[in-house]
């Protein structure tokens, strides 16, 4: 059977998460049911990441396996017409290798945090952003967020209920910019690794959080983490304002 | 009574427009509404521009009327708090002269339309942007857009059941910038006026759109101005890329 790629751009608003649920609406429950309009079920997707309730998608990438030999812009166009009116649009498709896998084949992850900050309630932004309202120190959150990257034991940084074998992992990057939104001054945080452990990127921008707002020193961020002990860590922050934005192959299968 | 100025923010999808109806949601019924909640009623507000069903308002500008003397600041986050979760609000709030009205005081309106470019359906930004499938010229656009700077009869650029007296008016400034948004390529149209015509900037954006796909050259924009006729228009584009984004007095109330 033809393996095909995904590109996966969705609103995680009206969904309980990527993973198929028995009685929720998720967004591999939208793909799947898609693709059956398209070829006889049941369907079986993976994806890179498996996105929390709420947490929205930019370049996930799935893969999925067809009997027919799909034109892949062809497959994109029919999927993007079945899975109308819900939010969730296949940007790409590219035929893989058999043994391709968007979860396994996959050498890195970046996210995107996006905060607003203002006074007022959100309004177009709504559930795509985190809304703060107290100022915060752009200086402050990048001198805590330092001390996050490279190789650490992030057991501080991870939900309790992560299913990963080692809480040690390699954060390659964490880029904080200060950029006006439509709403106004919003702080988007970049985070960059080959995988990261359940919640880690809520605990981390949660916690830095706190950092801008004055209420933690940015050097209160190396004391928990090398605390290793998730009652260390800052609030984790709400999944809105969070998004998959792309996931890397050692060859871009939609180049 | 005591008047203030009021600097509106809001998400038009769930309203029927700006201004009250009997039986439908509107931006300004839920204003009053909140208003009630805090001096009893009725209130009847106005605004500078009243936007249409599915048009949002970055910087719509309104004006109230109470018995109590509000600490502005403090009126900003007693309306923000009786609005919720409705998606509208008070950016900010200034006291007032007696006489000075939001609609009639005002000098400059300024809209901005937002237009994602792209084939796959939008997702975090449906009812947010005008959604284009197919590439645009953004030269050309500019070219034919420049036809309607100045002092014109904009007849071709009016809806038939448009109020204003006169159909002469003076378009400022049409700006069209290319962007970069969360999902693709965006062309955002900045128009600036003493005032507006009714569906001016839709008609505009809707002719510029048929320019940019390349059915129209350039010079029939000026062909369709001198026309002086609604027929010579191209499409009116959907409301929901529209954005009321900001008005302006001879002095800024909010400064």
């Amino acid at each position: 059977m033809p393996r095909y790629a995904l590109k996966v751009e969705y609103n995680g608003a009206p969904f309980a998460g990527w993973q198929r649920q028995a009685d929720q609406p998720s967004v591999q429950g939208a793909i799947e049911a898609a693709l059956a309009r398209l070829e006889p079920g049941p369907h079986t997707i993976a994806a890179a990441g498996r996105t929390d309730a709420g947490v929205h998608g930019l370049g996930q990438v799935a893969h999925c396996d067809l009997t027919k030999d799909w034109e892949p812009f062809r497959l994109s166009e029919a999927l993007n017409y079945h899975l109308k009116p819900q939010p969730v649009a296949i940007l790409a498709c590219a035929r893989v290798a058999d043994d391709w896998h968007a979860r396994f084949s996959a050498t890195e992850r970046r996210y995107l945090f996006r905060l607003l900050m203002r006074r007022a309630p959100a309004t177009h932004d709504k559930g795509l952003v985190w809304h703060v309202r107290n100022p915060l120190d752009l200086d402050a959150m990048r001198e805590g967020a330092a001390h996050l990257i490279g190789h650490h034991d992030f057991t501080t940084f991870r939900s309790t209920i992560c299913q990963a074998k080692s809480p040690v992992k390699t954060l390659d990057e964490i880029t904080i910019t200060a950029t006006k939104g439509l709403s106004g001054p919003e702080f988007h945080f970049r985070l960059r690794a080959r995988s990261f452990l359940h919640n880690q990127v809520r605990s981390i921008v949660g916690t830095l959080e706190r950092v801008g707002s004055g209420a933690w020193a940015p050097s209160d961020v190396a004391t928990a983490l090398a605390a290793r002990d998730r009652a260390a860590c800052g609030p984790v922050c709400p999944p809105h304002g969070l998004y998959l934005a792309a996931v890397r192959y050692p060859d871009d299968p939609f180049a």
